[in-house]
């Protein structure tokens, strides 16, 4: 009997190295490994990623963007008003990621690695995160409950005051009990310094 | 020719166990290094410092609170304004973080372990600089430049807005051209926040 083999795609290569990273922590999960996991030579692994860094960009980057929609929804939502819009969406940043870190340990300490060795996964991340802050403020100014004169630097200076609830070198303090209420406490302040 | 010996005190060995914590780092500087050093008994050392970690604990205090009074007398400074004395002070906090980090990255590196172990040597140092936060806050309440219904809940909410420039999880971006200017623009919204 012969079996049918489907092509290897990178999803299905993704999808192993999660595991792996899952099971086996972010020391974890070389080219080898993952090609071991699969039942294929690693040079059909290659194929699809140049590098076992190349591969861990990858499926960090997959993990990451699994939330993506769901804060940019929040975000987009021109049904709530854009203050309220904008403790929401901060306090679902802090949400997912305790979840993530908390579910997902492994892969949150590979997405750690990551972020200090610069990669740009991490500056992507940030990245999207300042563009939907941006268009929460920019919807704030259009209809006058902001002031400000330019969204984006505005945006970047509230991630930057807000630090403490979304960067993962405070990853530990998002265990502690009062952490959600420090959050309303720091948007309170935010929110009042950008009333017109 | 008899050597004359001054009696071994507790500040001459804090200044020894400085210097081998800043040669040798942080992993460096036990009781018994201590006493080769001073060329004394571990006894005599054990008589002033019950442990390895009394002795890191009380060494890294004294390097931190050497800038507490520079701090302190901002904070304190009748003869500026609330809103800009918390400016300043902040600016002066960094500065003078920055300085040590550059200076004495290993004494940095040993209060660093200790914060990551919950030593009271970081929970007192935040304590300090919370308490000198409250005062401008308190000051600016009186004279009716900041709304606030509670000073030190304030002050800490406007040190947890602040934690980029001022936790040591952060250290390693302060050394970022832009970090001025960041905490410039931190400190504009803040204080457009506390404005009544």
């Amino acid at each position: 009997m012969e079996q049918k083999r489907t092509p290897l795609d990178a999803d299905t290569i993704l999808a192993a190295t999660e595991e792996i990273l899952r099971r086996h922590g972010p020391d974890k999960a070389t080219v080898v490994d993952v090609a071991r996991a699969l039942g294929v030579s690693h040079a059909a692994v290659y194929k699809h990623f140049a590098s076992k860094q190349a591969l861990r960009e990858a499926v960090t980057r997959r993990w990451l963007d699994r939330n993506r929609d769901t804060l940019a929804a929040i975000a987009a939502d021109q049904g709530m008003p854009p203050a309220r819009r904008l403790r929401t969406w901060l306090h679902a940043v802090l949400a997912l990621k305790q979840t993530k870190i908390r579910e997902d340990p492994e892969l949150f300490a590979a997405y750690g690695n990551l972020a200090a060795a610069h990669s740009t996964v991490a500056t992507d991340h940030v990245a999207d995160l300042l563009g939907q802050l941006t268009a929460i403020i920019t919807d704030g100014a259009r209809d006058g409950g902001f002031r400000t004169s330019d969204a984006e630097s505005t945006a970047r200076a509230v991630l930057h005051a807000t630090a403490k609830f979304h960067h993962l070198a405070h990853a530990a303090e998002w265990r502690e009990p009062g952490i959600d209420t420090e959050l309303d406490e720091v948007c309170t302040l935010l929110l009042e310094g950008l009333q017109p």
